[in-house]
């Protein structure tokens, strides 16, 4: 357990959940922001006092690398969605798995998977515990014995291949650690969602995670070049190769597997130097059209810049980069050897013509805003997460989703989310918000990133929340996009991604995972909802 | 029947082989340039005299697309390798399919694959006929009745997005005719594989085809948005989408599928304008090893040229691109809107760091190139293939093989190909030649691609082949490379790509297929050996 500084239900750290005053004053500046009314502040349940499912023993002889200890249990309750943060606020915790495992080898990993595999216990694979899609919770329709198995033992990267640039890397490792073992290489992976500080390797392999390159290597799909994976049938290995044509990818088998096909152990991935030139500016325009056109045309311009994101005004203001109601576009440039201040002036040049007001001179910062642009925004992205859990402490909901779209879609698709949802919340709490920036461009669309805020009366929180993800869902699937771009699948996204995805391939990775996993142990109704 | 001017053996337009005298200086050039003399120039069997496979009366109401015609049955044998030019050379055409089918839309498409699956008709999906693997040739294994299934009456383009730059295009489409329906729209797939004027859109897709971008859009699998195919069991239709992280890629399950999981009809690929500029020089070094620590570093670098092939001494020789016994670093950028005398620069002064000789001057030729570096080498390039067919009426055999490795691991790979190829050949046939070049270069890795040369003995042919492909590929699989980047796997890689990949992973691609292939119809014996 080094999971002691971390919350056992709100997002990261413990001491980042503000004391009752400070929430008030957040409470205030809400209804200062937002127009509406937060509830009476409240405290969450403390973990000493939680409800747990009923302990049960478990069967045979375990490993001894599982616990059945309630503070483990509380711990892998859960990922970080708002409907998870909202049980553990309230210390429900009925969804405990009955036991942890923390497997520090493979062997031990074997033997626990082994030994599930015997007894028909349930595996959730657990990293981070950081999903915000319900991919770490096990299903409720089984009694089987439910078992969370914690990788973050097999945190080591096991060798460095500097010529080629590649690292092998075990699976549990989180963000921080990883790039600390690789600095002393002189390498980085630069993989940066935003759960950096907490999720694993494995996990964003597992999740299809997106990382910080709004462009090319947007995906740690990219930066992958082998994957180790374990499953009741035995070991799937890939051979680490720069590319192939031998056949449909392995690889991608299980880029985005979430644990259905096997419990990734080892990855061998693609680095590349810290960046020692940077080159970045904000660009500003009147309307959001006008930063689309510029984002599009930039996209398209092979460029590829390592930043291009759009804020629209509400994004922009909201998260304390801008407060001149103009959206804004966040270009950047990074390489280790070469300057790039032509690659941003070209990038630049394209937004003017799109009618974008560019900064001059040296440094590239816009006189309206806080401080550097993009420097606020990281600031402001990594400080997200932290607001959620303190705002269903006011009674407000506020929460994301994500997709991604062509770009001639985009402004229809746009159009009809920001009105559904607009109306979907004045009609089920007469107020609401919506944001809307871009996390990652492509030549042929964007991926668009949505955050809508509203309050929501105690006990009706799950509803509200279901109707608005729903409205959202709905959409997305009918204007052809995506359901996640990358926050997932896992159980909340489900039944829409198998609406969007070919019946035919469901049928084929159901039958793939039936021949790894017979018994079907591995987190059964994450994507796929069961049986053939 | 669209192929006439197609010779019914030998690659591409039957006008393209030459006559006896011609053939015989090339012997007398053969002999001066690799040192060994061919066998007596012989010629090949005409259409109307080869030995075809009996005809069978097919079983059921066959569609009338459908024709038992010897000539479209002739032409349906076989693909383009040494071995199928070899057969086709000496009138063999005993692997003949009992059936060719022709079908002009979907609809007739899905009666025939109808047909075939009520009738246990074996189905080879046939577009451009140029595998080099033995793709398209039935197994022999069964006395199943074998149709081509040729599906290049499916030839339009559907549909154009100019803004997100996508097109939904028919799968049986040859590139000339692709290409031609883009220009009007200002745009253009810029995929050219070596078989480019032949092969079609759908057999890219199913042997994930390598083009001529030596960075980043290495393979068509880049440029493809969505796939539509269809199985016994249905149509496979998915969603194009600029890129996603919803579950497993449905796309590149089908990507390399090599038509064991349907027959694609239809795809949603990205493009491209036609580019306005470009900036391309050919770099000389001494030795092959500085001009791969130089095309490590360039892509390493981000610049991501559009060429940065590698052609060591005597395939910068045998090409006619030059003569000076050095190896050539050949770099190339485009883009439509942007100048790239800079990018190219800085590409050059890696070259130099690594004692490359860079070329002075606005045109960037070096003096002792015979003409432009990459003009040259893109004749020659095209040109190549028709090589074969003539030196094998001479009775030397000519091949190649490629593969994808680690930076780190290419030079061992690398000197134990050249010598033990080298060996093999002097052992069994005297004499041998072999070259080197890299077709594409990645982050962590090169594709190097071989080419071999002997002597052959009349009837020793095939013998020598496989004791060649199987010193080769053995090597491949011994260093951890793949045993192919671009060339698919087919019949003739099967045993080493079986060795290659995961079992676990091959039996969830056989689950996969019994679950759209029930009665295993679709190409059996390509990539996997059978029923799991």
């Amino acid at each position: 357990m080094q999971q002691n500084s971390l919350s056992h239900w709100a997002w990261g750290h413990a001491r980042n959940f503000p004391d009752r005053q400070t929430r008030q004053q957040l409470g205030q500046m809400i209804e200062a922001l937002l127009g509406f009314s937060p509830q009476e502040v409240k405290d969450p349940v403390p973990l000493e006092n939680v409800q747990l499912s009923p302990l049960r023993d478990p069967p045979g002889k375990p490993p001894s690398c599982i616990t059945i200890k309630p503070e483990d249990r509380v711990r892998h309750s859960y990922g970080r969605s708002y409907l998870d943060q909202l049980r553990g606020f309230s210390g429900d915790f009925n969804a405990a798995p009955d036991l942890v495992a923390y497997p520090q080898n493979e062997q031990q990993l074997e033997e626990v998977l082994s030994w599930a595999d015997s007894h028909q216990v349930t595996v959730v694979p657990f990293g981070g515990g950081t999903s915000v899609v319900g991919g770490v919770e096990g299903p409720r329709e089984t009694s089987n014995y439910l078992m969370s198995l914690d990788l973050t033992g097999l945190n080591k990267v096991l060798e460095v291949d500097l010529e080629s640039r590649l690292a092998r890397i075990q699976a549990g490792i989180k963000g921080p650690h990883l790039e600390e073992q690789l600095r002393e290489h002189g390498l980085s992976l630069r993989h940066y969602p935003q759960s950096f500080e907490f999720s694993t390797l494995g996990g964003w392999i597992a999740t299809r995670a997106g990382g910080h390159f709004a462009t090319l290597y947007t995906h740690i799909d990219q930066l992958v070049a082998s994957i180790r994976s374990i499953s009741p049938q035995g070991w799937i290995d890939t051979r680490p190769l720069p590319a192939s044509g031998a056949g449909p990818s392995p690889d991608s088998l299980l880029l985005g597997s979430e644990g259905i096909l096997g419990v990734i152990s080892e990855a061998t991935v693609r680095l590349r130097p810290r960046p020692n030139y940077r080159a970045s500016a904000t660009v500003h325009f009147e309307r959001l059209e006008q930063a689309v056109e510029a984002a599009r045309t930039i996209a398209q311009s092979g460029l590829h810049p390592t930043n291009c994101r759009i804020l629209d005004a509400k994004e922009a203001a909201f998260n304390g980069v801008s407060q001149d109601g103009k959206t804004l576009l966040l270009l950047g440039f990074e390489a280790k050897d070469r300057p790039l201040d032509s690659f941003l002036a070209q990038a630049m040049n394209i937004a003017e013509k799109e009618g974008g007001e560019c900064p001059k001179g040296p440094r590239y910062r816009h006189p309206q805003e806080s401080q550097d642009g993009a420097a606020a925004w990281k600031s402001a992205f990594i400080q997200a997460p932290y607001l959620q859990p303190q705002l269903i402490s006011l009674g407000v909901m506020a929460d994301t989703f994500e997709t991604c779209v062509s770009w001639r879609t985009f402004p229809k698709l746009h159009q009809a989310l920001m009105e559904g949802m607009k109306a979907k919340m004045r009609e089920l709490t007469g107020a609401g918000k919506m944001t809307c920036r871009f996390t990652h461009v492509y030549h042929d669309g964007p991926a668009p990133y949505y955050t809508f805020l509203c309050p929501v009366r105690p006990g009706q929180e799950q509803e509200l929340w279901w109707e608005l993800k729903n409205t959202a869902s709905e959409l997305l699937l009918e204007y052809g996009a995506t359901i996640t771009h990358h926050h997932a699948v896992g159980r909340t996204h489900g039944p829409y991604y198998r609406r969007q995805v070919p019946q035919l391939f469901q049928k084929m990775l159901q039958a793939a995972k039936d021949t790894v996993d017979p018994q079907g142990i591995l987190n059964p109704g994450v994507l796929l909802d069961g049986r053939s």
